[in-house]
């Protein structure tokens, strides 16, 4: 896997820096004779798109994803019929102000990857984070959302279950709640918690980690693969390549440690319609490397955004001490947007893996 | 990367199954000119071979391993120098009981792979999990025993810190216990404690799950990509790749979902040594993606061994619903053989993106 | 590999069709720190351009190129500094005349990928040739101008040495005179030939294949790799990639059927200044896959262009037979603009086994 | 790819040395449920094992094929069912006579890799060739032995079509001949004459090329890939890898140059039973990438065995100049036993082809 590429049939080469003239992916290995139109690609960048709440990023970008190549307009002007080749999608970089940066071009930012890119490049683009900032993810959105069009009937749906020490109810688990509030809550009592917790971080010029939980319904048994390229392995890559990420579980994660091997093993009986199921879901959906079929169930950790107004100690490109505190447009939890983007991950592993299995197997038709 | 191999310059391809004539790997990519020995290799894996102590499984293995090319014998009989050409490297597998696993062969044990691989292959190799035996693990040791070689300097330990609910005392950290007790345990006052939880467990038939934190030291600042081929998301996939792991953490991991950005920033000074330094490791070595220099933390989750004593509600191939319990030679907690499995893996990481570092940007020399 | 990216550590992915709004490419891998210019890669895509002379097609396209990522501009508005991240390069589609291939949409032109893409995709972009399109091979001396400053030193230079029966006479070869005749030919007696039998075939709407030879020099010995990923082996699958390519040769190539042992040996002595030289170049290059430090030379043979006036009995899509004659713009010779093409290639091949090999041995820097 | 696997869904990992225990290789990819015996990859290795004819090395190697995983022995005792993981194979090395190599050890035989290897490496296996030995080809062969069960219907013929200038007359082609005579030849006319030849050839300790034709036929139309994987692409890439190969072509290959494009279109029409047809096959099967259904031909030509018994000039490790003959076993025309190893190269790049397409249209099913 290449640096900037990931997947194996499904493959997905993102590009662009946060203040260049604009970001983008290619998308290879898509079959041929799917119907998409722009509007299936643009739902989701909206999801991700910055300046939708006090919660997030006053940074206001448009976000309009242009497909430069790999379909054919259909003659509604809207359709596209994808035909087979590479799949170049590109969002033009609209509101950059640079000056914004300038006064930390040359120190180094805690949390960030300031430091460690210029040892390892020798230089770096400081403009807005450059490659690593977090607008890279809108390319992964969008690539995203042509992978949920690979394998029909899978439904992949995202929600925050965490932020600092506040967390959801699960019993109050409700898919519908999750885009009627601006934190992706599947637990309307827990808004107004995060709503205050938030403003005070916000007002304080701090910020705050968050849990995702990202849950695919519909994968069939059987896909994925044993050993290196295990479909949670796939998943757990693809959402730890997301900035920022420190963790992640599938199915029970780090409780499993706790359980007892009677307490975690799902059983299984026949079901009423004649088919195996499990009676619980400890695995998150996998084992082995490959699904049951379960339900697909994938956390992950984000870290507080480490852009902060408290000033803080660091040194500079020239090795002098400096205390610094970061200006600019920023988001209070980065971990909010981050939903879509776990959504859009799991399903490039799934897309990317239906794909594979169909070669190897050929039995997923 | 293929469903058996991992890394892309610096490649490991593992084969073999349990109850196989043998196991093994071919490291592709080494460099040339390293030297090493057998006992090199065969230490890690002794560390790592069952029957070891009562807390793991009886099953009674050599482990023997053969260097069958890539090497030149030197004129001592015991040093090999690599030569920049496939090491391939084998393990005879020599107490293979099938009879165990014969009146299990056509049902599907809860929380093993055998439903899900049915489901994917159509077949499989019954005989002591086949390919997803815990076996395969023994040809990742010796892969990680030639990474540890590829970058001087760096060292890669790993201990056991959590056996269900019982956790370590981090305060009585001390490397020097972890290879004197039958857990890895860092922490001396723990290991009577889990010595009775243990024996308990396995008294029952039982199993439990645990956690193991991977350390490493001396890995250059700077080595690492961004993106897609970040250091942890590669140390994360290959940990999520060994059998039974459920979950990774990096640094703060989780927790850093409760911490402020305040809190979670690593602050960074000069060092009376004239060097960039960091105040604190919440992010566990890596930012970006790439590695600051302080230690690389990483931990991971494994889930109590599906083979239990006790019986379990399944089905078998032919949709009946059965009670099964596995009878054979288990691990009460997998988890502890884990320990040099995972340095195998943050060595073989580290490994790869050194050399390819040091193609890309040639500044690692 | 997949099926839009060649590369290992230089990667180069393209997409784009000759009708939509633009074709570009992806280049991952290249190191941080070059220094390039926006004229840099304009010249060898000018070299490449339609319609410079009666003897290639007069479709006319700008063919100009923008860099969107990867780069730092510089204060002199010119020059960029790769900063080690992905460059995308983007070329827009200017002159598009859809309606020359609309008569053939559905009908199978003898030659083309027409009906193979058919069977494969199920569908397919029939304006001018979609994917399959030379306008693909733009996209890849954009990547190789960013390739030929990998490894400084080397030089990249491309001659057409056959048009139909017509050979140059290789004792006249001079390379000044490559850029002085619309046909890339190193031999100055050739072209009046080349011209009057080309004037020929394109009036009677004909076409005519050719062979093109790439010669490097400066390839330092000892790069490239054995057995499969022989530096001539990339050289040569990047060269049969090349659309219409038939054949490719290494030295001395099929001639080296012909060859005795005694012949065919390049003898070694040490030159005067204390280095190995070899006192012949059969070998081109290349022995065992890897460099020797003797001039890399590489031929390819490109078949006559398909699109003919000549009448040609075919079939259509819905399984008629018809008689098909191809209008609109051609290359009566496509092997002419295939010269900075093989350049381009051997110049990606080269730049990435530098990574490569930089990466494994370290000996190269 | 790396330096020592090739493909991509069906992938073949190949290690060993000429003078090591064993060489091998490890198929990863090949899909579950096919049944193959021992037989069936012995066979395939008997045609390439030397010693068979005055005409071949004298080396005298059992290359008796282990199967190590992968596979499910069946109750007959003779029968494998593939699982769907790595198949690894090994053949011990037996007959190896060291110490002819011995007084060669720091010299560089000219035609050989031995400088460059040396440059490369700082180091090299010399005996026998290491690495670069031909008896690396065994495990192409093994491994082509499980490609060809990949699709079924597919029939991968070699034959000897040129020795020196001596080259069979095509008129008389007959492929049952092509086992009843010591060069693989398809016209039992040119058998005494290459007798003769080669007989001369042999008593002066010399040596000469060949070129060699690959055909396979019922590959079905649609299976390959546009741009960068190419079908012919990937065919040439794997030919272009067996030792001493220096060109390779595809159906008109270099004679393609010479024709017009009337003279070179392969014209269309229905056949008698209602499916396409074409006129001719000028293309060898493939049309931009992808099988066009017609037999697909690919010749390539090896260069002379470079150990032969005249002295050549040479320089040593030390910067010496020597003069060198090679004494040992060797093949007079290398050429002939490479039949075998082409027509497995070619399944493989089918074989992968194959299920990448299933994975990626799902058409081939």
């Amino acid at each position: 896997m290449s640096h900037n590429t990931f997947g194996h049939l499904f493959r997905v080469t993102t590009w662009g820096e946060s203040h260049g003239p604009a970001l983008g992916c290619v998308v290879d290995g898509c079959p041929p004779g799917i119907s998409l139109t722009l509007a299936d690609i643009q739902n989701y960048l909206d999801r991700r798109k910055p300046g939708q709440s006090r919660f997030v990023t006053q940074r206001r970008e448009a976000d309009q994803v242009k497909i430069l190549s790999g379909v054919l307009p259909q003659e509604d002007g809207e359709t596209y019929i994808t035909t087979g080749t590479p799949i170049s999608m590109m969002i033009e970089n609209t509101d950059q102000r640079s000056k914004d940066y300038g006064e930390i071009a040359r120190q180094y930012r805690p949390g960030h990857a300031d430091y460690s890119y210029d040892v390892k490049y020798g230089l770096r683009d400081y403009r807005g984070g450059g490659r690593s900032s977090a607008r890279e993810t809108a390319a992964r959105v969008a690539a995203g959302a042509v992978a949920r069009k690979i394998l029909p009937g899978v439904t992949y749906r995202g929600a925050l279950v965490q932020i600092g020490k506040h967390k959801i109810n699960r019993d109050n688990w409700d898919w519908a709640q999750v885009d009627q509030n601006p934190f992706f809550s599947p637990d309307a009592e827990t808004v107004p918690v995060w709503e205050n917790y938030l403003d005070e971080i916000r007002k304080n010029g701090s910020s705050v980690g968050a849990v995702i939980e990202i849950v695919a319904e519909g994968v069939p048994a059987g896909l994925g693969a044993p050993i290196y390229s295990k479909l949670d392995q796939d998943i757990a890559s693809l959402l730890m390549s997301i900035n920022a990420v420190k963790g992640v579980e599938i199915g029970e994660g780090f409780d499993s440690a706790e359980l007892t091997g009677e307490e975690n093993a799902d059983e299984m009986r026949i079901g009423n319609d004649g088919h195996p199921r499990f009676l619980s879901n400890h695995a998150g959906g996998i084992l082995g490397g490959i699904a049951t079929g379960e339900p697909i169930v994938a956390r992950f950790a984000i870290k507080p955004t480490s852009s902060i107004l408290t000033p803080r100690q660091s040194i500079d490109q020239d090795g002098r001490e400096v205390e610094l505190r970061t200006k600019g447009r920023h988001d209070p939890c980065v971990g909010i947007r981050a939903v879509p983007i776990g959504e859009a991950m799991v399903a490039c592993a799934v897309a990317d893996h239906y794909l594979r299995d169909r070669g190897q197997t050929g039995r997923l038709d």
